[in-house]
């Protein structure tokens, strides 16, 4: 175990300094990716990784990578994360993978230490997904998954494509998005989930990303008032939303392990106490990390509906809005993270991730691993959002010991 | 039995009149309660009944009465109901009832019939509730189960106030609200329901309104990741919402008979598909013709609310939208319609009413009864809102013989 430890508040000043580029009244932060204060944000970035002497590149879909050389030429040890938020999003959220990559290299400059491969810490285009649909869309493309072409011209919530607001802010850059390939991907992350908290542990070493099962059910019945429609002769839109979103918690309850269920969105038109709903909207967000599991989990929900359905009278659609198979990230790895952890004495546990991350896109072509430090209450994607800044320097100083051994690894 | 009938024609070209006061475009009327179009149709209801002969008062809540004498003094027998309208309504809710009364006139008129006592046709300000809340206002005022200052100073989903518009539309009389005594009340409608439809019959003799009990729960959990927070950490406003609904249609299938149960309005916050919801709305609305089983009813569901709200560790407080008791109907009134009907030769069913009316205001105080004709596909406060020319002119003839029955009786 090399003795070399980042130092956190250097960290936690490049937090709260980057926390302060979009910053919400009262706390938090909007920084919605390619937006003005997203530029600020990346500009803020940029200037850092260029004061640190790495050579900064920019993608066709605006990923930004700092490349640090090593002893030998060859692809490099990425980490990063995201440094884009959603709407209402706290200080942490990707900022802290992205920060402690510079903190790592800052740390690495002041000892006069060079790796053996060099070290890349990169931070991607649009993870929240909450201006442009999907989410991690600048890993996606990074890494193949997801197509160049189609991104840029997607439209967002206000109107604009990706490649319009590319340019706009200046980041339409000109590599292609394939030239810097990982040789390994770690990332750190906060967990965005209370189970660290929850068994008083510092550090979560990641197994892989559960897999995602969004569906949306559209359901027509017919309209009608409340009092005197006999309930032989309902066909209530409502009735059958409530019902979808209380199977959804069943089959969690009954399934158990690590299978969650969540009714998101429930909508009724038209929403008034006496008139039987004629429409409703109800989503069902399904996750496992067990693909097998998750596609049972999906194929009872299915058959309740369809049965629902008929016994009820109503027309039922489905539209699926997201599904991804469970990602495992590389066992051997992950138990370096492990590893790594507890020779410096922190407390340690394997968990899944139940979000999704830009590490996953990586874990099919390089080996990846991710440390996750804990969330106050589990609060994400809220101005509350907070980690306790010693698990911050905790998951920095793990995140950069497992770069620093595969970094010298062969 | 008289052998005297209304002219359904007559009855249809007022009807159709009357619903060109504020049309809508495509069909469909919409003439919300002391709106500038409710007065102008409340001009031509009052110009038909001056040109019939009858003497016009307005009471102090708005309710206008029109006065045949009869052959001796006293209280009239009386009839009427309502012509507001909701904002997307149908021809014939509400002002059946009043125009039938009004064809009634012109037939008695025409025939040089006076009754013994004498007979009153009456339009009652804002039953719909659709502007100013409760709902049958004026009639409720009317036989003193609502006070008539605190009416006048209901506020309205516009921000004015009963008095204030009573007086803009010139419908701010000066009888007292309790001058008006009836004799007797019927009130002829449409049942707003499939009942009569499904089972192919002209009339329903009613005999009473179901009790209505509408709860609004509010529903305070805690905001979390759909991904990230175990089954077992959750404390879900929205799953608890579907849960109620779920249940009040349980309810409602175990108890049976008469009883309904409707869950019209689920509103989740933040309202989105990977967002556990931090807060929840949802409202019940109970019915029965049955005070103590409904009371059974309204007790099963508290019970469900409480262990629920405790398993799941959220705060549910409960608030109660509206409370209305049964109203039986006068038993010999009741026979008195089905017998007319049965002796008129058409079809007739004895049914309670699913929603509230004028006459159970008058039901307290004086033997009241109501007619129902039938509503196609049960379809009510829609634009789509259609009753047979047929079988309105079925239920204005069953009207008028009651009327000049009782009318006629010492």
């Amino acid at each position: 175990m090399n003795t070399l430890r980042i130092n956190g508040e250097r960290l936690l000043r490049r937090l709260w300094e980057l926390g302060q580029v979009g910053a919400l009244e009262g706390g938090g932060v909007c920084r919605l990716a390619l937006t003005d204060a997203d530029r600020e944000g990346r500009d803020l970035v940029v200037r850092w990784m260029r004061e640190l002497g790495l050579t900064v590149t920019v993608d066709r879909i605006g990923n930004v990578v700092g490349l640090r050389a090593g002893r030998i030429e060859g692809p490099p040890v990425m980490t990063g994360s995201h440094i884009d938020t959603v709407a209402t999003g706290g200080l942490y959220d990707g900022n802290l993978g992205v920060l402690a990559g510079l903190e790592l290299i800052e740390t690495l400059n002041d000892t006069g230490i060079v790796t053996r491969h060099p070290l890349a810490v990169a931070f991607f285009t649009n993870e929240e997904g909450a201006r442009f649909a999907p989410d991690m869309m600048g890993s996606g493309v990074h890494q193949g998954a997801l197509d160049l072409e189609t991104c840029l011209s997607t439209v967002g919530i206000d109107g604009s494509t990706v490649a319009q607001d590319l340019t706009r802010i200046g980041y339409a850059g000109e590599v292609s998005t394939g030239d810097v390939r990982a040789r390994a991907f770690v990332e750190l992350h906060v967990e965005q989930g209370p189970v660290l908290e929850e068994a008083g542990i510092e550090i979560g070493a990641v197994t892989g990303v559960q897999g995602i099962s969004w569906t949306e059910y559209t359901i027509a019945g017919v309209s009608n008032h409340a009092g005197t429609t006999p309930m032989r002769l309902r066909h209530d839109a409502g009735y059958v939303a409530a019902a979808i979103a209380t199977e959804a918690r069943r089959i969690a309850d009954e399934t158990g392990g690590e299978q969650v269920a969540t009714s998101g969105v429930i909508e009724l038109e038209p929403n008034l106490v006496n008139v039987i709903a004629r429409r409703a909207k109800v989503t069902i967000d399904l996750r496992n990390t067990n693909e097998d599991t998750l596609q049972r989990a999906e194929a009872r929900m299915t058959q309740f509906v369809d049965t629902l359905a008929q016994a009820e009278g109503v027309e039922v659609s489905a539209r699926q809005l997201a599904r991804f198979a469970p990602v495992d990230f590389d066992p051997k790895m992950v138990e370096r993270v492990a590893q790594t952890a507890q020779a410096l004495d922190y407390s340690m546990i394997r968990m899944p991730s139940g979000a999704g991350h830009d590490a996953q896109m990586f874990a099919p072509n390089c080996p990846t691993a991710m440390v996750f430090v804990p969330s106050r209450d589990g609060l994400s994607h809220n101005v509350r959002e907070h980690t306790e800044p010693a698990h911050l320097e905790a998951g920095a100083n793990v995140l950069a010991q497992v770069l620093l051994a595969v970094a010298e690894a062969d």
